[in-house]
């Protein structure tokens, strides 16, 4: 007996149809609004991660060097690989680019509910638009997304923050701040107790009493309050910058979802605009359900011309909490549209029948297992068959079929020649 | 600049579409024969392959020791996932159980035209039914996605052999033979001289002689003289079962492409009734397009309940060189129904009617770059926009729209509170 490994998940059926479900709306929003499919490898050379992800990401890497001494790694998020791919074919592609992609990634890290070390996100970005419209149209994909679920306003919250208001505030401090160290401690802020977080925030460079301001900055409900406190053009564009994308996502239909809330900083070191992460509005499910945001310079370090990008990524298992909570997650049962029942020497015949019924579109199962007349009729109720088309010699004789409607139990008899015929769907209820 | 690893490879929208295209044809003809999916792992313990996989797969295989002191394995086949997910709830699952999958493995191999690295399989499987019905459900399946593909007869061939015949035949001589290096040479028969494939023969044990009759044998018409010349229940047993899946294959609509060929053994250790694989008719493409069979002891030996098994793997890329030799490879462009341009302080109404087409299941994308009206027109038509819906100032002070039938080039308005209205599929037409 073999174990599956830890973080790893099975999906039976069951499972695996509710996932589908949502894999199917996420995609077809996406879709819509013109998001095209790419396909992505799930290996990519190691130093694309360590050189501009972070540290954490690099500490909970799969990586690992092949038979041809390559060292590589199992992709822990998809940005990089897609930021690879834009600098490839940079001259071919009409901007802007906006691509889609569901598909697993894999981080070495504790497992806990709703995380997993094998976890399938949907990415959705857009290359070469730093509009407004474009940080906008992520947004009202992701509440489109999320509606088309079934979740609704009362459910779900867009936290929005913008990384140069963080980094500027930073800035008009006199200290010399670590960036990236005092945005991964305002990430950790909500997890974390609040001497904790000062702390670190001194850790980063600023002194305890600038940790507090700092701190009290970021809960105003007044941005020009931080605009008066930087007097920076960093800071000012910075916040009309969120401002315009606020102003955008209310015209696109995703303003409802969205507040200002600039303890929201998103752990990634190439973030550079507006980010958000997406919280359960209850606070039933404790943790960010997933997040987004600009990294205008990614490209740009990748080797590439200076491409704007902005994009989001829902992964299914905390959207699966968040779906759970709300009872909107799919409950769907196996179905089977017909199992065709052979008895006697019929299989000839029932073949031709199952073969028409599956021309029509139709989930069809019949025998293959040279069972019994009852235990074919057990295993068409297993799969929640809804008619079972019953092929038997002596039907056959006269030119018959019969119908059985598995709800109610009722039976009718169908002429063979006239079954399927052209009936898009033939039930009991045509021949009764 | 960042280079993707060699054997990999990146999708863009293009190839992804006509691969999305393919796949679905796949999965959907798998679904109406009531394949359900499930959802596997990437990665597995190595030891589910070394195991049982058989040493060439083995010398392939990307493993490597996690940051958690496992031996672990990205998957270079299905089939060992499946087995262990059967046995780890066998109680539970209804019996036949019948799964699909579509996915990627890993191979560390030569790459060469129509085979990579990282390469993409759909998996589906029947357990728990040992009848040639299901041998020749799996035939079947395979037939008819092929023919949903647009393949016919003269494109493909399935080559239907017999493990316990060649086992069965091995047997009869009066020698010490290695079955599985035997059964290994025959696989590899077509690819290598026949001195060479005699002497791997020699190697597993026979005689030089014996390897000639040995070939002799597996190259006639007729199954009963094999049985004449083993005299054994085992080969005449196993000639009896071909026989009947081949009917049965018959009754199901995949006969005609089914010929015996017992040349065609399977490279891989576990198979033990019929295998098979599908050649190109033309043998343009000269190797197995891909294969499958029955593997009626791996449940066991993985620590379950005896289960019989069978099922089929296409690959993608092997599939894609069959299609293209055939004409029959999607040709699709990216398509776009709607493109909303927005000219003047319109932003909210483009949004609005934006949002009201994507509702109505459209792919409609509009401006989220600041651009010019001719700028707009330009990407409209680079992402082939079926209709422009053009959102001006001085249209809409007179309550107006105008559309733009891109193929036509032709243009005509229509009254805002009418578009889209109750028409699922607005067009020029309907306002001309």
């Amino acid at each position: 007996m073999y174990d599956r490994l830890k973080g790893f998940r099975d999906f039976y059926p069951d499972e695996m149809t509710a996932r589908r479900e949502v894999i199917e709306t996420l995609e077809d929003t996406a879709s819509r609004y013109g998001f095209r499919e790419i396909g992505t490898p799930t290996l990519e050379p190691t130093r694309l991660y360590t050189d501009k992800s972070g540290a954490e990401i690099v500490e909970q890497l799969y990586n690992f060097t092949d038979k041809g001494g390559r060292e590589v790694t199992l992709t822990p998020e998809l940005t990089p690989t897609v930021a690879r791919m834009v600098v490839a074919k940079s001259q071919a592609l009409s901007k802007p680019i906006k691509w889609r992609s569901t598909r697993p990634f894999w981080r070495y890290e504790q497992v806990q509910q709703g995380r997993f070390r094998e976890f399938y996100q949907t990415n959705v970005d857009i290359f070469g638009s730093s509009e407004p419209e474009a940080d906008a149209e992520i947004l009202a994909f992701a509440a489109d997304a999320l509606t088309e679920l079934g979740l609704t306003r009362t459910d779900f919250e867009f936290r929005v923050s913008h990384r140069d208001i963080l980094g500027g505030l930073l800035e008009a401090f006199d200290a010399d701040v670590e960036t990236e160290a005092a945005i991964r401690a305002v990430d950790k802020s909500d997890k974390i107790e609040t001497a904790e977080y000062h702390e670190l925030l001194v850790e980063a460079g600023l002194r305890p009493d600038q940790a507090e301001t700092f701190d009290d900055l970021l809960g105003t409900d007044d941005l020009t309050d931080l605009v008066a406190f930087a007097e920076t053009d960093r800071v000012t564009e910075a916040v009309e910058n969120l401002q315009a994308v606020l102003e955008a996502a209310d015209d696109f239909g995703a303003g409802e979802f969205c507040e200002v809330s600039l303890e929201t900083a998103r752990g990634l070191d190439y973030y550079t605009g507006v980010v958000f992460e997406c919280f359960d509005s209850t606070g039933e499910v404790s943790r960010s359900v997933f997040g987004g945001g600009r990294y205008d310079d990614l490209i740009e370090s990748f080797g590439g011309q200076p491409t704007p990008a902005v994009g989001v990524a829902p992964g299914h298992a905390t959207l699966q909490l968040l779906c759970e909570r709300a009872g909107v997650w799919p409950q769907e049962a196996l179905s089977t549209d017909y199992y065709v029942l052979s008895v006697g020497d019929t299989r000839a015949v029932a073949a031709t029948i199952a073969r028409e019924l599956r021309e029509l579109g139709h989930i069809v199962e019949s025998d293959i297992s040279g069972r019994s007349f009852g235990a074919q009729m057990g295993y068409a109720d297993s799969i929640n068959a809804e008619t079972v088309v019953i092929v038997g010699e002596r039907d056959l004789e006269n030119g018959e079929l019969t119908l059985k409607e598995m709800a109610s139990g009722e039976q009718t008899t169908a002429p063979l020649e006239a079954f399927p015929g052209d009936l898009q769907r033939p039930t009991y209820d045509d021949w009764e």
